[in-house]
């Protein structure tokens, strides 16, 4: 390249797709040309990039010649047909759906964790699930001083997360209650997950599932935090145990994370590892009762960690609180942030 | 006793109080007698019991003659100066405030779970801290069969536990943040500690504080939880470990809760004891997508237990999601039943 990468954005009017644009403007990417991609529904509209007016394109496999980035954020089922169309084609691929994390040839990164990963590319490169990647940045800095035997983690996730319709579903519902209408009278349609067979109102809730029922009874969300963890962090040792529930929060992950490090760590340390961490704030002082809130996060790109204590029983046991907005730093950031990386190692024309 | 007891109620039109008046409605307690007390202000007005008007009286040190049953839930600086005046008047305190809770004097009681405290009792018990309560309720039938060696639990409270301010504030911030305003523009009064000096908006947003800080950076919330759990299982050796958060939700506690048992078991098994179990009522069928939802807890007395499964890498592991109307089986009605197995074991004369 000389002036700059020509990119892509695939899915470009979705929740997380305008994020990338957004994100794509604060980056220190060189960028000569960006393209725009969408449904046949959305093609002929335009959407504003560093000021300039682009008109948004139909998806087809063609659209990725002369692309050298392409980021995808239109579901898995797009992610499966065209990101090998956009690989053939000289791009490489920044993929934010679940579709490619978990195929060994892909590597799946948190740059702040793994970005040695991306040297073994081999066109696509997976962005992990939200609530794993805000994990990874408060963690690592902890695993890589004193190690990580296990941690049990429960998420307060935000509404963004499961897309645009669901935002209007909870200030609809919200709005609803506020006027008076019992639970019953409201017709929720996409959470828990659009694409399963009951909706519950999450207004004033808290839903214990996110995405569809798999084995063991578990959510595939809690599947993915368990698995990512592991291929992130490179250990299949780490015990890693899931609970994950959607909360009335529009945007901004939270969650209650327990570890158990394998050697000793003392609060004070773990508070500067955090402090020193890229991508980490710490937030933490209960006296005047600092801690991290999802409202505060959204709209930034850090992941805010607090409310770290000691466990009073068990010798290693360490709490935290770990904030993030799940649009930004859980998936178009990530996801810019990987492009940066790539372009730092040389790596994006393969 | 002859046609029934002389029941007294403090803090009658407070949150938890008129909830109270409302359970005695509902229970088996023979009744002959309603007194219900309030502050100077709230005298004089008038509250239903049994389609029967009685006005409030302000509450003083003579309120208390000829009561045979006083449940308190006025706050701990009322219960430790009235407790004590009640009990001398010969009548038996059931106090829903923190004041008493740890005295070693005083039996801590679920009834599902250590009715048998109460013949202990000295005129006055102590009615456990919401969050506790229905923790408890699901985890007594496991503890019974198999031992409990551990617990981390991260809580998901709802605002009526603050009170019928902090109802009005979640009300209002919701409709404020609706309508267009931004969260800096709100004014939070109450959240998350109305005796705190900082209040933060609850309206989709995420709080890790309930009540305030104390020692080793642990809420008094948290405390609660871990000292209350050892008292009312009578067994110092159980590990607690607490994360306590208030969600956008107004009624309705709900519960993420790892345990490791002593034994193991079964998920099977464990679903059949929690459903054998008294107060408790297993929701948990995955395939149909059956679990526990704050929203449908509200008005129940029963605790509601679902999601139970395996921990994934260490043997004797489980998850479960427990969810309970905080203002019933967690205040209220857990005082009611305290009041009626009092009846039930001939301990309401001293």
């Amino acid at each position: 390249m000389s002036t700059g990468y020509h990119v892509a954005v695939v899915g470009a009017t979705g929740a997380v797709g305008t994020k990338m644009i957004e994100m794509l403007e604060r980056t220190t990417l060189p960028i000569s040309k960006m393209t725009l991609l969408a449904s046949k529904r959305s093609a002929g509209k335009t959407l504003v990039f560093n000021n300039q007016s682009i008109v948004i394109e139909e998806l087809t496999a063609d659209s990725f010649e002369g692309v050298d980035i392409a980021l995808f954020s239109a579901g898995g089922g797009i992610s499966k047909v065209y990101a090998p169309e956009a690989v053939k084609r000289g791009a490489v691929v920044i993929d934010n759906t679940s579709h490619f994390r978990m195929d060994p040839e892909v590597p799946l990164v948190v740059p702040e964790v793994n970005a040695h990963a991306l040297a073994q590319h081999k066109g696509i490169i997976a962005n992990p699930n939200c609530s794993t990647i805000q994990m990874m940045v408060a963690l690592e800095p902890i695993r890589q001083k004193v190690g990580l035997k296990r941690l049990i983690v429960s998420t307060y996730q935000a509404v963004s997360g499961a897309g645009a319709k669901a935002l209007a579903e909870l200030a609809q519902e919200s709005a609803d209650l506020l006027a008076g209408k019992q639970p019953e009278e409201l017709s929720p349609a996409i959470l828990p997950a659009g694409s399963d067979k009951k909706h519950y109102p999450i207004a004033f809730n808290a839903l214990p599932q996110i995405d569809v029922f798999a084995e063991d009874d578990y959510t595939y969300e809690e599947w993915k935090m368990i698995n990512e963890t592991k291929k992130i962090m490179e250990d299949d040792t780490i015990q890693v145990a899931a609970t994950c529930v959607r909360i009335p929060v529009f945007s901004g992950h939270s969650e209650s994370v327990y570890i158990e490090t394998a050697e000793h760590a003392d609060v004070a340390a773990v508070k500067q590892w955090i402090n020193d961490a890229p991508g980490a704030v710490l937030e933490d002082d209960p006296s005047q009762q600092i801690y991290p809130q999802a409202l505060n996060s959204v709209g930034k790109t850090e992941t805010f960690v607090g409310r770290i204590r000691k466990d009073l029983d068990v010798a290693n046991g360490l709490h935290l609180w770990v904030v993030s907005d799940n649009l930004l730093k859980g998936a178009a950031w990530n996801s810019v942030q990987i492009a940066e990386a790539l372009h730092q190692q040389g790596l994006v024309h393969v």
